[in-house]
């Protein structure tokens, strides 16, 4: 069983005007469908970033993936390593300049690899990834404040979720999220206004949800001044579960850390290996929000979450705007994963489409029931991935910017870091 | 498929009289021999420990596993941490007390299980761990000072080594060595003599093998003090590739690390993803020994591949006397490391006997070829195992005990640590 075809498809799905540090989400959000297809015709899905960086690595690593056998990681590595360049990886400086673009290029095929082993094997992906220790993945209820509508939008009316500025706003959001799909846990996404409006928020969300865990994820918009400022507000009656990201770089929150009173998490400063021997000397961060789709891979994932059980570094996973593809793929792995101990990030229900056949997965009480089909266990809906890829065509957008987007709101933005 | 029954069988085979720190080897050595047959038929081989204490716990985990699907290595980690017992693992604090005893447990199951998933699919092992980056692993000539004769080992005739006691005497054991199986690179036991002979041995072997990469292990038979006087010896003319154990302690091995002008390589003061945490923070080992029997089996092995990769520790293996199922699952394993970057240690040109059918795996050019079966690529001879048995249940040893067998030689014999 050899690989003889591999496609990659860009595709752009709705997206609503969600606020963070940067600006606001563009009304299409891209991401990439990875198709391997077997000689004999079995198709294992991926799926990863749609900027063109990222399309562009994929697509000139294609051809050199025709031939391999689906269960060569290791020689997909290979490939990843010899077309995308970059420093060699000699074991003893890592990561190498042009990891983050390999680690995301390994990620893409090797979910697909993987899906095609499950689909040969009749197994589903989190057998083959050594057996499922809970049989759902809880995820959390990821809260943005927003637009009630894209600027220059033609054609297209605006999402169902209004506008969420305030706080009331923001708990009515927060109700809906959780009576929808059950949330047990709750994360704010911040650094969009002044840190003390932004702790009333978390305010009225825990006199809301007075048992529900809360986060925060100020995007690094915060300095480590403004951090030390609030840290009492924070930490007053237990509010925070973790701090996510309050500064932007590594050293910072080294800095944070030793006043903080909770877990720092982060997605920002520890996002590869090579990152993690600083962050251990610092004990700079808690919780580590892994994503394997810049770490490399579920297998990737499997390490470093043994590296955090090792260095008693706590591990979720982070999210940006994905299909279910990624959802059933982060469902798999998250499942195999034992000290899993926080729930999971997603955008999942702020997406409207989605490219896999029967429609969204669900999300039940707060969680997604590990898929049982063999591999991943989805398949494409064609005519939605032909839609989408269409959406991509007519869109016009070619890489995510956020800045941009906010000036048509406000024509000075200028984001600077830190924010506040 | 599940899996219908398991067999643990005790062995003993021949062993020379091989001298080191605690004394010398007994005339036996034991191991397990695993089988875990699936309702099918198939039978998985596992081969680990054969004392006591290991031999009860897999014992006592045998009935747990019955039913479960050869994929469940969470289910089968699960099982074990149920019968073995000791503190949860929280993923906070880590290693737990009885981590040792699950990890052995966990490892001799896991390469049983591995052998069936790799026999259902039709896949030899390095195939399911990810894919082979090179198609042999290089293991390294283990040298050892040793007796002409086992004392009181009636009917048996002396191994045909000779005896071993001079530098001469070890040259020309290297030299067999190295003709034999081709070995690149050499390691000296140590720990037997003053450091400044073994030290004047180390100089015969590089004169008569003047490109070889050479080892000493002392086994932490030195002191501190001891290892700072003959580090000059030690770093002249850059004899050693790396120096392994000399100290016995992860912090004593800190302090060599300070004056250390080589690489310090261990397999017994880092033997844990406890340990590790500790390790970095000292820096003090630069080339951690692996052992899939007590790290816990050939996934952990690449989880700890992957910690070493990232801290920028060198990866090896160690080995104690053992069978080919065990350097078959080394082989498969090593295979996929991309940053096992020294020749692995190996016992087994000490070892006559062997319980895989076909006889023993050849080493040649110093290498082993990967297996290309399905799964481990090893099966049983059922005549050996019941003969290497019967050797278990009539050598009357049932814990490996070097001491009383040197007092036999030497009434007085007590091996206080440090030795010198």
């Amino acid at each position: 069983m050899r690989i003889a075809a591999v496609r990659v498809t860009p595709i752009a799905f709705r997206d609503p005007p969600l606020l963070n540090v940067w600006g606001v989400h563009e009304p299409w959000a891209l991401r990439s469908v990875i198709e391997v297809e077997l000689d004999d015709g079995k198709v294992g899905l991926g799926e990863s970033y749609g900027d063109l960086e990222t399309l562009g690595n994929l697509d000139r690593i294609k051809g050199a993936l025709v031939g391999l056998s689906p269960f060569d990681l290791n020689g997909l590595m290979k490939s990843v390593y010899a077309v995308v360049g970059g420093e060699p990886d000699t074991g003893s400086t890592f990561p190498p300049k042009g990891d983050k673009a390999r680690a995301t290029a390994v990620a893409a095929f090797e979910v697909a690899f993987l899906d095609l082993q499950g689909q040969i094997l009749g197994l589903p992906l989190h057998e083959l990834l050594g057996g499922a220790v809970r049989d759902r993945v809880p995820y959390s209820a990821y809260l943005f404040y927003k637009f009630e509508k894209h600027k220059e939008d033609p054609g297209y009316p605006a999402d169902d979720w209004g506008e969420v500025l305030t706080h009331e706003q923001m708990v009515g959001e927060a109700r809906r999220m959780v009576e929808e799909y059950g949330f047990g846990s709750i994360k704010l996404k911040g650094g969009v206004f002044e840190p003390d409006f932004e702790i009333e928020t978390l305010r009225a969300l825990r006199r809301a949800f007075p048992t529900a865990p809360l986060r925060i994820d100020p995007n690094g918009g915060w300095s480590v001044e403004t951090t030390r400022r609030v840290m009492p507000q924070l930490a007053a009656d237990g509010l925070l579960e973790y701090l996510e990201d309050p500064t932007g770089t590594l050293e910072e929150m080294g800095e944070v850390a030793k006043f903080a009173t909770m877990p720092l998490a982060t997605n920002m400063v520890t996002i590869a290996f090579g990152h993690i021997p600083r962050t251990v000397e610092l004990n700079a961060v808690q919780v580590i929000l892994s994503d394997h789709h810049y770490w490399g891979g579920l297998r990737a994932t499997q390490h470093l979450a043994m590296i955090g059980r090792t260095f008693g570094i706590g591990i979720s996973m982070h999210s940006n705007s994905h299909m279910g593809i990624s959802l059933a793929a982060m469902t798999h792995v998250g499942a195999t994963i034992p000290n899993l101990v926080y729930a999971c990030d997603t955008h999942y229900p702020w997406q409207e489409d989605e490219v896999t056949a029967g429609g969204k997965l669900p999300i039940k009480g707060g969680c997604v029931e590990l898929p049982q089909g063999p591999g991943l266990g989805v398949t494409l809906d064609r005519d939605a991935l032909a839609r989408l890829h269409r959406n991509y065509l007519d869109c016009g957008i070619r890489v995510r910017d956020d800045v941009k987007e906010m000036r048509k709101y406000d024509p000075s933005w200028n984001p600077k870091k830190p924010r506040f």
